[in-house]
């Protein structure tokens, strides 16, 4: 193989698979990627690699001397690319697997490793697809992977739920027992009826987050009920499903929540983040007192310390008082930041409080109440 | 205790005297900072902080309602500020060791420590004295820090050496046997000769460093055999000495190396980056073969890969080959960032390399060889 590449386009594409190569020291081999151009090509080559979870595979613009094929280290590769002060690099390999790089004054020989001992990456057909903006599809898994489980103690929800409801609606929900996120948006084709309810890996959540990053066009979602495939402009992900069954969260979405309240985000943040520095627990608690237009939020009375914020808010409510982790409720705010303001809907002390963004109807979350004894 | 200070002032202060608070929690004592209202001051508060080794001392403008002091945490004090939305904070104590903070909408308590069982910091008088540039103290520090022995194998070479040749110089020398750097640069008064040579530690050399960071003015420095005292406008910070001899290192000091390359500085760091990603080890070695106005840098053929540049140079010596631990050449490279050149000066494959930046005769760094067999 012997190409020419702009050093840019190298060093994005190699950020984006680096990540999935980059662990597993047990299985040498997947620390590397693959870099393909076919016989015949002449003005591109591919780029892919895979943990056998995630696969990315991509291709860029590539002035061809010769076809062939490299597998070499992702990281390595990257490393060196991005200290190259020339804006093309040339890539050439020999017969003794070295592969050297070279451009303006520096040149390196790099060891690689034979194509044919890296895994093979599936292809296969999916039954599902569907399109909608790269922009809008980043949105929606922004919205709801914090809420996903962090921990292997329940797999199922581990990740995201995406499905279907009923006019051309994708609904991806993820929760973690105590918090839950959840987002709605259109799709097309609108007949995706048939199609059963995927789970979507965090992992693979955060590596879509990272390819849609500069993402302006529509992507294609094609999907079974064992993997799922992204397309974008540059780039194919796919990515195994988590097996297993996603809870029902209707019931504990609250329908009959009748006190209302309007806050400033960024105010709202700073007064939960301070109440937060007067806990060295993993736990956070933090009170809310409502009175009309006034909100206290308060830590507990610690050893540590305490704190007391008073702020303006929009409520005509009766009196109470609620306790929450601040951490949920950091969470939740960190990612509504599409609006100046954020909405949250109580009933009591010990029910779920619902979080909207005012003028997006199509996201919600719900933080359970912590008991609160102070 | 009962004071208005602005935020900004009291957050910068804390960033000074956080770093020798924030360790030993054998001592926990220790991660508090003492805050004095002296009796009868209106408009000036004091803080002062040690770790026995260091202490940093100085004042800011505040409304003062009561005089008092305070012993208290100075991460948390830090951490709480900076999140406070207002620009004056107000700090009140009461006769349970109760300190408030409050600030705009929010108001925090935290718990505080009996004043008098903080450490006394000393006021010696001390013997020896002389004024510099707040900036040229800073580029002293800067230009030959990075010389001075990390590991606690010989304790008077971590630091750096401070002296007083003939002519009004001070002399700042640092080694750790495999590298040096030193700088001169005048004082006033004139007159230390009497003045013992002082080794300061590392780490009062680093909070040296930040003091500085801002200082546009003076600066007092005043020292005996045991300890320092830098004045700057606004800070004392004292520090003990390092006890101990340095070595006489002018014996090291390369007079007659007669080989000179100029080479162009960005250049040269970029080629030793590419050379020292190629080796795992913690000495990166390198070789630089020498030509008329060419220069190969080059590394070990090793089995994770090899490297190669070719960069134009100012030489016109005879041809010669010489190894080196890349990241010594590089850590000299990262501060003579005064020049766009830097000037080795060499003679043999195995004699010492003096490094100079062009235009600043005051600055010279030796680096010794590295056997190469390659």
């Amino acid at each position: 193989m012997k190409i020419t590449i702009n050093k840019d386009i190298l060093v994005d594409a190699l950020q984006i698979i680096t990540p999935i190569t980059d662990k597993s020291s047990s299985k040498p081999i997947l620390s590397n990627f693959l870099l393909t151009v076919e016989e015949g090509a002449q003005h591109e080559a591919h780029f892919a690699a895979t943990d056998y979870e995630i696969a990315i595979q991509g291709a860029f613009p590539a002035q061809v001397s010769a076809a062939g094929s490299v597998c070499i280290s992702a990281k390595m590769v990257l490393e060196v690319c991005r200290e190259f002060l020339s804006e093309e690099i040339q890539i050439e390999s020999d017969d003794q697997l070295w592969v050297t790089l070279s451009g303006g004054a520096a040149q390196l020989r790099l060891p690689s490793v034979e194509v044919g001992l890296y895994p093979q990456m599936e292809t296969a057909e999916l039954t599902y697809k569907f399109k909608m903006p790269g922009k809008e599809l980043k949105k929606c898994i922004d919205l709801t992977l914090f809420a996903a489980q962090t921990s292997e103690a329940r797999k199922n929800l581990m990740g995201v739920c995406l499905s279907f409801p009923e006019g051309g609606l994708s609904r991806w929900t993820a929760t973690d027992g105590h918090r839950l996120a959840q987002v709605e948006s259109t799709v097309q084709p609108v007949a995706l009826d048939a199609a059963p309810e995927i789970i979507i890996p965090r992992k693979s959540l955060v590596e879509m987050q990272k390819v849609l990053e500069k993402c302006e066009t529509d992507v294609e979602m094609a999907f079974d009920d064992r993997s799922l495939k992204l397309t974008t402009e540059s780039i194919v992900l796919t990515s195994r499903l988590i097996e297993g069954k996603f809870p029902n969260v209707d019931q504990v979405i609250p329908k009959d929540n009748d006190k209302e309240l309007m806050i400033n985000r960024e105010r709202m943040i700073n007064a939960l983040k301070i109440t937060s520095l007067m806990s060295n627990e993993k736990i956070k608690p933090v009170k809310l007192s409502l009175e009309a237009n006034s909100m206290k939020v308060e830590s507990e009375k610690a050893e540590n310390g305490e704190s007391y914020n008073q702020l303006d808010i929009e409520y005509q409510g009766e009196s109470m008082q609620i306790g929450f982790n601040a951490r949920y409720l950091l969470d939740v705010l960190a990612v509504a930041s599409h609006g100046e303001n954020v909405k949250l809907e109580l009933k009591g002390a010990l029910n779920p409080c619902l979080i909207r963004v005012p003028d997006d109807a199509s996201f919600l979350s719900v933080v359970m109440p912590l008991r609160i004894e102070w």
